[in-house]
């Protein structure tokens, strides 16, 4: 195992009507608050008036400031961060899904200095303090409520770039699975495959021979999130399906997984953001989609990480490493379908694939993300098997 | 699930090397420390010169506080309050395993009130605040490093109990599995016990129907601690072994494993507590006594419960449910005898075994702990199959 330093700040406020929590934690930082939000989902399922009694009964200026897009981009985060140094905002809350809440950390981060919101994207300035950020989860995938994290997409030049600093981990998430009984069975099972992916791509791509505590956490919580997806595809209501998937989100990108274990790196990530970033396809649906042909192209790279995740996690202790391998692909593939979300290109949509585009786009974060041993050639492969 | 806040803020700084980062931390929070320390050993095998290094390096002034027991008492901790106050101590810096650390704790918050250590202990007054704690983990077990529990015995009544606060998280936890190299295999197995412990209790006694995230959490790390044990039983000095076991020490008993499980209790350690109270038997060794024969006398109880034990973390998945159960229970006695810690009270070399005196002391856990299904009849049946 390698070193590693583990610290999350944030409390995390979990549980069936929890926002009415939020007014005392807020008190804890001032008066004045920025609420972010993006559409009027928010306001149709009654979320916004509970953050909105919640703030108000512990005597709270809002400052309202919606329109955030599913990918947050620049434009409107410097807006956000205009009218909090001119309205004197002393905290921001935020009321959404992992979107929301990336652009209302990097509001919050904006809003303490002079330069540009795309500085501490592009590596020119870390973010080192920041606005207190508390956050209302709507939509459990990204983890964004319980770790450093923001991404931000620059519309002046398309790139879309993450970056992470301890002055964004959020003072106080509040996680009521309720809120999430709306959203439909279909995005929720593309969220399911986000986390799923959070959970094991660090497993899959690891170069430790031993880390049984790391490895133990991601088979238990990837077979948790699966039970959990079937129950919610049965019954979109069923609160400790909803709860499980809600925990797991936070708990599968929060640095646990990863802690320690050498090597982790993110390929289905890097493969599937060409996929989202040009036809419209979700970012977990494009997962689904992405996670079992890169596990095909590395059947015999990392035979033994897929004969653990074969046995551990699909169940699948019989015949050769070989046979377990492909039997557990197709049978991942199959539950991916069984929930609703995609397996190739074709179930999810996508005509006239270009790969050449795709394959331009996957190079350029192969070598932001530090992903070595891909080439034009092995990932023309791998789409192919998309 | 139920409703749960996690919040830990301790920083946990792990891996080979760490306590040569002690002295940066330290400065946060001033110049003056109270080294608190157990006995010898931790001078016997480095630990002390690495620790005292990192903080002169730091030009922080040092003043020694060692000679805590294994059960740490009141005397002592009043002792080390009455030295912080008078010497002007900013902050405690911890090094040794539970029950120094626990100890530490007391004292850092003793030192800021004027009332008597035991009042955080006996309810009269929450602890509210402490100096800054720092801790270097020698052994680890109880998980003392990430969490906000400490424990200390009345030796002027006997008493033992535990007190919880969120001012007694440590600011930063010091974890180098290189240190742990020297605990003797046995006393490793213990330890392992206890961990395990930790982890099943909440498992075994939660009145939920559907918690697979904190199922799939626990299965995997007493899965991934076994295997760990096993691998330090042939090389004690196995980095990856100790690690794995170091880090599966502070999750078991951080508040993760237990989040929203409702109903989750603590029976094994009722039983135990008074085996190592009364008799010369280590805590780790006692549970691995205790928990067989509470699950031999929960068989009726809590079949699901034991069968999905059976099933996912003992491998049994054959025979009819009662099968499985006994299986299993059997694997688990074998397995403790396996890596050395004792399964029975003839095993523990305790004769003269006084079993009145025993659950007179059980009883009075029962009560403090809430745990209303155990009376004298019962309890007498579980320790008749230890």
């Amino acid at each position: 195992m390698r070193s590693f330093t583990f610290n999350i700040p944030t409390k995390v406020v979990f549980g069936q009507g929890v926002i009415e929590k939020l007014g005392k934690e807020a008190s804890k930082y001032g008066k004045k608050a920025l609420l972010v939000y993006g559409k009027d989902s928010v306001k149709k399922y009654g979320t916004y008036d509970k953050v909105m009694d919640a703030l108000k009964g512990a005597e709270i200026d809002v400052v309202e400031y919606s329109g955030v897009k599913a990918n947050p981009v620049t434009s409107h985060a410097r807006e956000g961060i205009k009218i909090a140094k001119e309205q004197g905002i002393e905290m921001v809350v935020a009321v959404g899904g992992g979107s929301v809440l990336d652009e209302a950390k990097s509001i919050a981060a904006g809003a303490v200095v002079d330069h540009d919101v795309w500085d501490f994207f592009d590596g020119t300035a870390p973010a080192r303090k920041a606005l207190p950020i508390l956050t209302i989860l709507t939509m459990p995938a990204t983890g964004s409520e319980m770790n450093n994290g923001m991404v931000l997409t620059n519309d002046d030049t398309n790139v879309k770039n993450a970056a992470f600093s301890p002055a964004v981990y959020p003072k106080a998430s509040f996680l009521d699975p309720e809120v999430t009984y709306t959203i439909p069975v279909k995005n929720t099972a593309f969220a399911v495959s986000d986390i799923m992916s959070h959970l094991l791509e660090g497993y899959f791509t690891t170069k430790e021979s031993f880390i049984p505590i790391q490895d133990g956490y991601v088979e238990g919580l990837v077979k948790g999130v699966m039970q959990a997806m079937e129950r919610v595809a049965d019954n979109p209501e069923d609160f400790d399906g909803r709860a499980a998937i809600m925990w797991c989100a936070s708990l599968a990108w929060n640095g646990l997984g990863n802690a320690g274990v050498r090597g982790a790196n993110t390929p289905s990530h890097m493969l599937e953001h060409p996929l989202s970033a040009l036809y419209d396809v979700a970012h977990g649906a494009g997962l689904s989609i992405t996670t079992p042909a890169w596990l095909k192209a590395m059947k015999n790279e990392i035979p033994a990480r897929i004969e653990k995740f074969a046995e551990n996690i699909m169940g699948i202790t019989e015949g050769t490493q070989e046979e377990k391998i492909d039997n557990a692909i197709a049978a991942l593939e199959a539950w991916y379908k069984k929930v609703g979300t995609p397996t190739t290109l074709a179930e999810a949509g996508i005509e006239n694939f270009d790969v050449d585009e795709v394959v331009k786009h996957a190079l350029v974060l192969c070598k932001a993300w530090g992903l070595k041993n891909y080439d034009e050639e092995s990932l023309k492969a791998i789409y192919a098997m998309c």
